[in-house]
């Protein structure tokens, strides 16, 4: 924010690209909800049921809506590192988010089908899979193109520490495309593992590099 | 936010925390009246009659309405008097927005059933004070775990304050918890007491630390 | 912002509440495109046909996306006068804001039964004043209260420019109140006053205000 | 920001006008994903095929989320150059925002019928072109203001640099208004020059405008 050093030309300061983010991130997260639907009772059929029937549309909600909450820590772990943004960054951060406003797209294609069983609900947990494999492949992209740009960093960092990001951004596409896989053996499987991934970014180092906020090692990496 | 000692390390300043609050409260808010939904109009049926007929709409509507402008109000109540963020607050934050950001759905659960009677009513009405209750304990959560990091509080605040913070951050649980039971009695009962509650809260101990904005007693309790 | 004087006791600053009151302003206005709805096209019809039919919902759009811009311009019209917000403004603003948020419901009715004609019509244009006016009324509250306590105005307000602004926020509130009873003869000519208030208010006072941004007379009225 | 100079009277600074145009764009986008729709599947239909399918909706949301990032885009770069907004700039940028709060309604239209081939698609896709082309006009003019206005642009932009952001602006609208006339060739082909125009502007001085955020000429262009 308040950098003694003057930003490289042909750039823009972050703050603006982060207000326009974090508004897709928070309206994407919310809309999730409008997905859930209403719960429909037959003539004899008890209300509780049919709540507890729907679950899910909440699982899938609780899994969205964290893997959003885990983009909007990554994202601000990127940033946090970045003093300045040229074309290339505002125009994969807008991919990254045409992407996580996608979400609730394939979140209720989850929803709707992960009970069905069988060959539909493996193609609705390969489909959620890819587009979070996406997502992952655009932060892994970003963190290579910031290795070859280190002056867009804040000046406390290393170009040691962004490889580490960089090699750190790997293992969410990685498991996302693994996932696309599993989901043709256990759709049920997958749900575990995105949980798991969700579990070791949030105790991980991508979350701990953003509290440390750019005193430390940038480790943020990826999803 | 221009606080004269550094902050603890491993933590974060609250403004994007806030920025991001903001944007899923008011987006919550906002997607309630998606659910009001369109006014159907029989044949030989009055528009008046159809309007006025969809009351428990509107009810459902100004009570999560109000409720999520108490929240903000709380929030604001809380991270006033916080000037660093760790990642136990960050995560517990996400919990609390994914909570928040489900609101519409309870609501609309809310507004379907009550005027049902009978025990779609009382489930429908439960449902929704669980989820009340659950954000109601994220609060008190976040005040227990300030009582142990009080390095994350703001200078002016004593310990003593934020205990009392987190006494008065039981009243809201603990009121919503009884409303479960209530819903099996009289639904309607648990209308009264959540505009009671937010009545207490309008005028009382919560309302008044977030005005007197860290300068006084940090009385804030949460929901 | 970096007033030499304190705040009064007791207050915020308006910061907070401004970003609140934007989220939901544009989030309303955005929503109102989701009651536009799909067009239907019959077998032997035509598209370009079955477009223009669906004029009431595009008339119904402009209309209120036009009212909730100037109810921004308004809001902002005022609140760059107050330097402080104390309880009683936070909460008429949530009750502002709660009003604000419902306009996409009575938006939907007013496209929906505009072109009915008859009685409906009438019932549907009235209920869209009715909110419009609730909206009105509590500017004209709001000012009423700064007239009371102008401690929270910034110094370069007059007590005597803030007894103008009350004044002037009476228009919109008695100008909707009056169309409630026109509904009943015209719904037509409601909307011709709907559109001759909003041009009142984008050529008059309340936006000549906004842009002096208190440098000048604070005529800011009302909606 | 902090420009040495004072504003011209009777006007406001952009930051808020900014604020709301960002909240409005990120809703508009994300609002999107909404019109893709719930995949139905039939009884004796392969989800795979239902989702493929659905591929209209698909490229109609990546090109109108685009659409609205290059607005976004082209936004700031006008924005970034302009110190002080006065009445005509706020009433054109309310308008801008009613008309990007619109994109919604012709992208679903689009994506409803450009597979249906025939005068429909036909007509579908002109409809786009014709709302895509009024955002532009309204751009143009904007610029036009500015050219007459050179008192509103921050000191270091030249009034050459600004006439030559209004030549380049006329090329939005130019183009979409040729693809009102295409669409009734061949809507198909309207696509391809949507998306000729993204990667124009993408790659063109618009951007590049953007990136170099004042420090040199002020090329940005219209949509």
């Amino acid at each position: 924010m308040t950098a003694p050093h003057p930003r490289p030309a042909q750039t823009l300061t972050t703050s603006r690209l982060e207000a326009l983010s974090d508004g897709v991130m928070a309206i994407s997260a919310t809309l999730l909800v409008i997905d859930i639907g209403r719960v429909r009772v037959g003539e004899h059929e008890k209300l509780l049921r049919a709540i507890l029937d729907n679950w899910p549309s909440y699982l899938a909600y609780v899994v969205s809506f964290t893997v959003i909450g885990l983009i909007w820590v990554a994202h601000h772990g990127m940033f946090d590192r970045v003093r300045a943004v040229d074309r290339p960054l505002i125009f994969s951060n807008l991919a990254l988010l045409l992407l996580v406003g996608f979400i609730p797209w394939p979140t209720q294609l989850l929803a709707q089908f992960i009970s069905d069983g069988g060959r539909n609900a493996s193609i609705a947990t390969a489909v959620y899979s890819f587009v979070m494999m996406l997502i992952g492949l655009v932060f892994t992209l970003q963190w290579w193109y910031l290795t070859r740009h280190t002056d867009l960093m804040v000046e406390s960092v290393t170009p040691a520490q962004v490889r580490r990001s960089l090699r750190l951004s790997w293992v969410s596409p990685v498991v996302y495309a693994s996932t696309i896989a599993i989901a043709f053996v256990s759709p049920y499987a997958c749900i575990v593992v995105y949980v798991g991934l969700a579990v070791y970014f949030a105790r991980g180092p991508s979350a701990r590099a953003l509290v440390v906020g750019g005193q430390s090692a940038p480790e943020s990496g990826g999803l």
